[in-house]
């Protein structure tokens, strides 16, 4: 596929600038991109490779200085250059319907122009959405349902009573409905509570590799929609998790607790159960939360504290043993000095 | 199914009190309950919802005040709602026998009303002891066993020379049994040790979706009887955890450290190899354990500390930036004082 | 099988000491090793255990006293231990060639005595080395390739645009070539970016259970040679790791970070995204590495930093309760002398 410049700013929605006759067949890095390529400036810190790129386009916001070069301006150009990608990425295409090898109950009910590998086992009751694509090794238990235009990766395994959106995608390896990690203790001995809850997975989310999203011990863990999840994460029983936000790897959130929308929990970070993250909350990296967090606020640390304080105390912290030499020259000092006094 | 609260509290071992003859069907929680259903006060902070709830009777220990509705008495109430919720919970009907398109070697021993689903794989000499369940894409290695009454989840890998108890629950996607990480570096190059243990999981131990488990390096690994494995925890090669003991999601245990009984791993702890942690110790969430630790302690922190110190030390943390003021205003109060002196 | 201990001295390249004929039939622990076993002193720490050992021999280093005891000397021992242990373990026999019940496309190339084990499913354009293992369960997505000798365990999901080398070896259920965690955010709502980019993995790289490799956005994702990755490791899209490096279980790396060669991370290390790593750096457990790291630097804590800075603020943090005291107490003291005087 080719497209001219400005064929592309009209698709993506932004100005077409300079030789907007220009033909495009593809999207590459700075660094990389080549004659026919069209790149993107989303980060000022590359903008000095900005002469030496051999690409026949740039996709910059309004006022920065490309040279001259053809460019297509947008307000956000990250989200230009991602829907340009998208537009020169083939859609992979899936052979429609169960292959031979799939296992299907005769009570599951399949969209039309669903791809279902060999390999998968749909179990009594299971509703697959149109056009969702299940890959090999995929498991659905009993009375689960998927949306339209799902990809479920292989190895996925997703348990009874799970309710799935549209547009899910979840990557290979994956756990839904895993049981909650509930026990009563009596007597020393850890005694099962059944983990009778569901889980709902709304429209737009992606799971990434590997994740593991409980079930609901009594009512459901619930991922609303537009949230990203990636590989590696933990989701406690009962867990809700707000509009938007976005989960990076390895971070654990404990049971019952709720985040707002638009939150951020940067990689390894963990949450205890029983907590409220307020809307737009941000976390930082490997930071442990203890307590509710108002919407809005930056967390940090471990135990997490404001970011603003967190940086006060880890730049006092560095000079901590300098500090302790001065607390040791005061009382020499006072020491002698009272001495002399006295 | 309906009994009556005194059957219930008969079958469950409590006291019935009030209206002994009212109907229940089902559990709830205190907020969700409806008429005919049963609920529990566990924990105190939710007493003031007992005014509002729908709930027909409600669980609780000897001593709340439940306002004259009808109560099932329990020294543990927590306990008392497990084993209500399980009588109500309708234990799921498998297929038994092996199912069309499994894998079962000819040398492989399947117990009576056994359910192997469809893409199983079982080598050679496997044993599977008499209902238990191994979900679709299961993978047993050559020689490894599994006692009575286990469920394995879709996914799974136990590897060859696993041992398994009796009511074993394994999570979707685990691995029982991976090769532990041994190397013996020469010149640079990292060198493959064989990893000739095996792993032993004892009955009635529990492990989470995506959990990791290695075979011991010789000796093998071992897991002991009751200890419950939450989400996506590593175990690494020649770990022995004792009894009963409780491992939060994503904690990770390395080579050769050995846990007592009853001891607690909240969420993302790591202990360094090489240590033994004694019985009924706790370790608080994120903390890194560098040292053995006696038995009946409470650590937390990174690097791991008895938890009175790391309260202490985080509260003089919290005001380090003020002590540190503190410390410049003595030194020019000093300063000052002693130059007026000379 | 049976060796003498000169024969296995020449296998391994030590030298063997006092009576070298006497007869090895394999490896074992210094407190387990019986009658006809070899054990070894790899480590100091179990020198006295020498005393005690019912083993026919012992691998030690040049130097060390054992008693007049039938010894392999080698100036690493424990390369010499693994290397005596490989040659003891017999190598598992495969069943070699297509199995009943493994899906492969009828373009896809299979190497020579390579073993595809049922419910494989292998996709157009994928290319298997010779004498490779797929175990039940594996997906390899279209165009990948793996080269000779792989070992690729129960449950691994390669998806397409992957290309691995020889002598690689991949733990159960490990994700390769899942899509990185990329989105375009405008207006609040997350835009996902097609991670066109695939992943390298180089020759003798080996992969731990549930490890999550995610394919570049676009450019490719690379392992480099000789590489060992444990369990439950995330490698965000567009990661370098040079060669001959260790990741220790429950890692993470952040996107388009690149490490030198013999890194070693610790387990549970995190690195943020964008920052380079130089040769022979050493990260500690736990640590959460924010900037470049130079060559040869030891670094520890969260946030890291060198090592010896960290252990040095740890020592003052740990009395820094008293400092505290110290300080009030020079402020009375202070207060009360200065009082005093006016």
């Amino acid at each position: 596929m080719e497209k001219t410049l400005k064929e592309l700013a009209e698709s993506v929605g932004g100005e077409a600038e300079g030789d907007v006759q220009v033909r495009i067949k593809g999207v590459s890095g700075i660094k990389e991109a080549g004659v026919g390529e069209i790149t993107f400036i989303a980060n000022m810190k590359y903008i000095g490779e900005l002469a030496s790129t051999r690409a026949s386009a740039v996709i910059a916001a309004p006022g920065i200085d490309v040279g001259g070069r053809p460019c297509l301006r947008a307000k956000n150009p990250y989200f230009a250059f991602a829907k340009v990608l998208t537009l020169f990425t083939p859609k992979k295409k899936f052979p429609t319907g169960v292959m031979d090898g799939a296992h299907v109950s005769p009570e599951a009910h399949i969209g039309r122009d669903a791809a279902i590998y060999a390999d998968v086992f749909l179990e009594a009751g299971v509703k697959i959405g149109d056009r969702s694509v299940l890959y090999p090794g995929v498991y659905v238990g009993d009375g689960s349902s998927l949306g339209a235009d799902c990809i479920i990766y292989p190895g996925v395994v997703i348990r009874e009573g799970v309710k799935i959106g549209d547009r899910v995608i979840i990557h290979g390896g994956a756990v839904i409905g895993g049981d909650g990690f509930g026990y009563a203790t009596d007597g020393g001995k850890h005694f099962k509570i059944p983990q009778i809850g569901g889980v709902v997975i709304e429209d737009d989310v992606e799971i990434g590799s590997n994740a593991a999203i409980d079930r609901g011990a009594l009512e459901d863990t619930v991922i609303r929609r537009g949230t990203k999840i990636d590989n590696l994460v933990q989701i406690a029983h009962n867990v809700v998790v707000g509009e938007d936000s976005i989960i990076v790897a390895q971070a654990g959130i404990s049971g019952s607790t709720e985040l707002g929308r638009y939150v951020v929990l940067a990689g390894q970070v963990g949450l205890v159960g029983h907590i409220k993250i307020g809307d737009g909350v941000q976390v930082g990296a490997q930071s442990g939360v203890m307590n509710n967090i108002d919407a809005g606020e930056t967390y940090l640390g471990s135990p997490a504290m404001p970011h603003k304080e967190f940086l006060k105390i880890q730049a006092a912290l560095r000079k901590l043993p300098e500090l302790r030499k001065r607390v040791i020259y005061l009382e020499k000092k006072l020491e002698k000095y009272t001495r002399t006094e006295e």
